[in-house]
């Protein structure tokens, strides 16, 4: 199955890459805020949520236009947005990421507040301005800024840093990875189903489908930062331990993580199953399930 | 004339102020984040550029409709997000803002950049969710998210943190300008020229008056930083220097500064002129007019 997958990346990743650049370097901006943006776009990530949501276009629609990069590609930037600020050391202080120097290590902490704002602020920039149609980009506009504002992402981010002096409760750590990580993941597959036409029915699917992705990732990525080491995950680990965070090993223990995981990767297959039997004939969901096999399997969040 | 411009404001601003605070309670967001995000909104800023707005569509409607006070709104959240990322410490380190605390002083950093982050996108997620036709939407949208990102503010803010260790030439100072606080003001009037459905001749009018009122704001912001108190500005006086900023009055003293912003104040003037000249029967830009006396006249940056 995984063949599947590795030849979607092989295909799409070149043009989104493409893409993501040209309309980096297409902005009269600041040159050293061009280079510090460029050099976190760059820093080798999996590019797993905008991979997600072409996925789900290419599952309903066999075929991804390229106006559906630039709505893949703004959620890159977003995505890129929040590990810049992320990693600031007023926040969780990371010198790594991916393996390279964070960005406030090598362009200072001004340029980092900024390189994020820039990558924010352009993200609603380039999706405005796309091709797609008027009334999809608004809803895409809507959705993502729901995701990642203080609805979704940045939600999750204030919890997680309070959550450092208290011990929350499971369904407070839910809501928390519901919204830091959740929130975004599941627009990339709603996105994917709004740009793919996807019905009601689908959609609901949809939206169950990154739901429980979204959840099982982050409680891999939990699990991973106890299990790994430094090499394999291009970051530190053990890091959320040492800084207090709440995470479901830390709840729940490695075990009971374990089968956490294995529930919730259930619950993704469930959504995908429904989907399938709700698409039209010709049409099937491999694709989406060597997403959920690959990234929330152990070594690969 | 000025008293038409204080009866705009009585009218206006208290539906400004509740229709941002309605919007961001009706948020479902950390509480700690809501409340540090209203605390910098609730700082008692003029809201220049949102009764800018506002007053660009009267002068060319005579009527500003509810849902217009959403795009005036979503202006003024990107503003203070603005303010708050440049008070942090590794920006300009600022205490005092408005006479209170910054937002970093009150929430801690973290918090702050969050708060920051969280207006920014929010201001988005308002503008795409309004009741405003769709097609002006979207131009709004991606105008504002180009006033505001790597073709607007985010680099006016590089160059200005960059600009501390050199000297910075005249034309430089003016890009710097024009993107740190002139893109913001531009847009400001050219959503009420959108808004107002003003025709390409009303447009290219707006444009010049915004071009040329912004930057005679940021001329007499640097003036003032010369010549005025901490009690009358409600926040440090004499920073430019102390931070070895590139201002105007640093570069060409302080005569030649007044000098400058007058032949500014004129640009804007014949703006206006043309403006009046290109309005229908029974309308006038005396507003505009009002606003340009006030805001470009020492003491009340």
């Amino acid at each position: 199955m995984e063949s599947d997958l590795n030849s979607f990346r092989q295909e799409k990743l070149p043009l989104l890459e493409q893409q993501m650049k040209n309309f980096l370097q297409g902005l009269d901006a600041e040159k050293s805020l061009q280079k510090s943006m460029q050099y976190s776009l760059e820093s080798g990530g999996k590019r797993i949520r905008p991979l997600l949501m072409l996925a789900v276009c290419q599952v309903l629609k066999k075929r991804v236009d390229e106006p559906v990069f630039a709505a893949a590609g703004s959620l890159e930037f977003v995505h890129t947005y929040s590990l810049i600020h992320d990693d600031l050391p007023e926040m969780d202080n990371d010198d790594l990421r991916r393996g390279r120097p964070t960005n406030h290590k090598v362009f200072g902490q001004a340029e980092a507040v900024l390189a994020g704002d820039g990558l924010l602020t352009a993200s609603f920039e380039w999706l405005a301005n796309c091709q797609l149609p008027s009334e999809l980009k608004l809803k895409l506009i809507g959705l993502l800024a729901t995701a990642a504002g203080p609805q979704g992402m940045v939600s999750g981010q204030v919890a997680d840093i309070e959550g450092e002096h208290k011990e929350l409760k499971l369904a407070q750590l839910q809501l928390l990875h519901r919204r830091k990580t959740g929130a975004l993941i599941q627009y990339a597959c709603q996105a994917g189903g709004l740009i793919g036409d996807a019905n009601a029915r689908q959609m609901i699917y949809l939206t169950q489908f990154g739901q429980s992705f979204g959840l099982a990732f982050q409680i891999n990525d939990d699990i991973l930062d106890v299990v790994s080491t430094q090499e394999k995950l291009g970051k530190a680990v053990h890091k959320d331990q040492a800084e207090n965070k709440n995470t479901y090993p830390g709840l729940l223990g490695l075990k009971e993580s374990y089968s956490e995981l294995k529930r919730v990767v259930q619950k993704a297959k469930n959504a995908l199953e429904g989907l399938q039997k709700n698409l039209e004939n010709g049409k099937n969901t491999e694709l989406l399930w060597d997403f959920l096999d690959y990234f929330s399997r152990k070594g690969n969040a």
